[in-house]
């Protein structure tokens, strides 16, 4: 017999099922197998990455070398990307898998060189004051790679700074002005690969041959207002455990939601503030000791590295249990 | 050979041991042995509390089940205080250790007798809009508890709105004026304990005979304004990973800190904004790629709460590796 939600130790990390199998599908169909390039750095979970893989998307994006060396040892390093760039490519050489890196820079092309790295994505700058080297360096820093061996698959420029907007007209408006600089470096160095994008302009970018999104599968307060195709699939089940005259205290703290974006949700309610281990709201009626609570994360990433475990639901139903097993660096 | 820093893997967790050691020294010295009793939510590490056993706090806080199972299992559970509500009391029942854990209302004071717990405090509201009864009903929750069979050791009451406050005259006088409701309740409740303050009221709580300080181990930004006789002990080691015409980009994120207290700093250094694994930044003159960098987390809890190791350094040397093995749930 399954558990149920009111069983689990709180606070604890649920996903609907229903709406992550909702999310899963509904990009597999709008960017089949290779169009996407799923990044896991939002789920840091290799079952949820396998169930993409059985969905047709073969290559994934990574943010961490754990990333990268989990998803090898579970078999799903067919085509791995380091969207990041690494000073010590060791970890990354030493992986059985096809393993690509980005790289901006001389010294970031001979780190890959020396880690025993083989293939790399020329990183550009295309608007966020990130890492990227200049549009017009591609080329050259391109061909430096070559001359050390390295076989280069393309260029990846990641339009964050669009990524957030939430009028879709201006979202677009920056993607197309990102994918200008992305194109133009693309001319210089070559290769077949073209990687960008993320939930935000998973519809918007058509330059990139394949889209770096990963936020899709479980969504956020943030991406929710930008009105995509995907349902809020994630939220932290808490419990009362104390009411006052006006307020009423949940445990489910800052050390378990990804606070840079703000104070999580709760539905029906007014969030007072967070605490290491409480959320303190108020409600009319107020809720009573021990009911359970729904806590929606403002930022879902930072919140999902806090936890050990996704509890897949339907309903009251605990179905299945994942491993947030790549969490760490 | 003990390793050195630029040695390690980055994003790395590196604490000071001569601030640490001055500051568990210099507590040790204003509120000895029972004086103290450590709260290890800030740490979440057996091994920093072992150290603080080894001073003569024979008696921890915790914030959570994990943190007493943890603390018990390591040999340290001579005197734990679960300085929280539970609803389900079963896993502190089955401890093999002292265990009271704080109750403020009928069903936590149910729960507690209900899981095997032998020994509650009365948890009072006394400012902070979060657990604990209201003071004048402290009496009659003591009571009940008796009549359920449980031993009230005395009563509880953090003053967590003072904490923050970094004007120590202002602090004293919101200190003095909780510990006043604290006082009275305490007469209602009977018992010999009186738990209270932290860091930020380490010195000003005269009431209390017994204080809940865990900051003073690593402290951090907040609490580094307020003049206090402790160290920054803690930053997150990183890399520059990529550097711009105007700005560097090295390799700590917003999920390797916590962030509900805004941006960390690093020294000599304008921070832009940090991404998941990134952190943006501008200086005179910009550092090289493969540079280390010092990030100081604004609020060291929910930052130690996404590592898996304290590296304890000296200068430029690793000297030891431990574990944040009390984390999660």
């Amino acid at each position: 017999m399954p558990a149920r939600i009111d069983a689990l130790p709180t606070p604890a990390l649920l996903v609907d099922v229903a709406a992550l199998d909702h999310n899963l599908a509904e990009m597999a169909r709008a960017l089949p197998g290779a169009r996407l390039r799923p990044h896991v750095k939002a789920t840091k979970c290799t079952a949820l990455a396998r169930r993409q893989r059985e969905l047709g998307h073969h290559a994934f994006t990574c943010a961490t070398l754990r990333e990268m060396e989990g998803l090898a040892a579970a078999g799903l390093g067919e085509d791995l990307l380091l969207a990041n760039e690494v000073l010590d490519a060791r970890r990354l050489g030493a992986l059985d898998a096809r393993v690509s890196v980005a790289v901006d820079s001389e010294a970031t092309v001979q780190a890959a060189a020396a880690g025993g790295v083989r293939e790399v994505l020329i990183d550009v700058n295309v608007g966020l004051p990130r890492c990227g080297c200049a549009p017009e360096e591609a080329g050259r820093l391109a061909e430096r790679a070559r001359q050390l061996g390295l076989t280069v698959r393309g260029v990846m420029g990641y339009e964050g700074h669009a990524m957030a907007v939430a009028a879709r007209e201006e979202r677009a408006r920056l993607t197309r002005a990102s994918m200008e600089l992305l194109e133009r470096a693309h001319q210089d160095v070559g290769g077949e690969v073209i990687s960008a994008g993320g939930t935000g302009s998973f519809d918007l970018n058509t330059l990139a041959t394949e889209i770096q999104a990963g936020s899709y599968t479980l969504m956020d307060g943030a991406y929710a207002k930008q009105g995509l195709p995907f349902r809020q699939a994630l939220w932290v089940q808490a419990r009362v455990i104390s009411v006052s005259a006006d307020y009423a205290v949940a445990d489910c703290g800052l050390k378990a939601l990804g606070m840079d974006h703000g104070n999580p949700e709760i539905e029906g309610a007014r969030v007072w503030f967070c605490s290491d281990e409480h959320i303190t709201f108020s409600s009319e009626p107020l809720p009573r000791v021990g009911d359970g609570v729904r806590v929606w994360p403002a930022h879902v990433d930072p919140t999902v590295a806090y936890h050990e475990r996704f509890q897949l639901v339907a309903g009251d139903e605990v179905l299945e249990s994942w491993p947030i097993d790549l969490r760490g660096w």
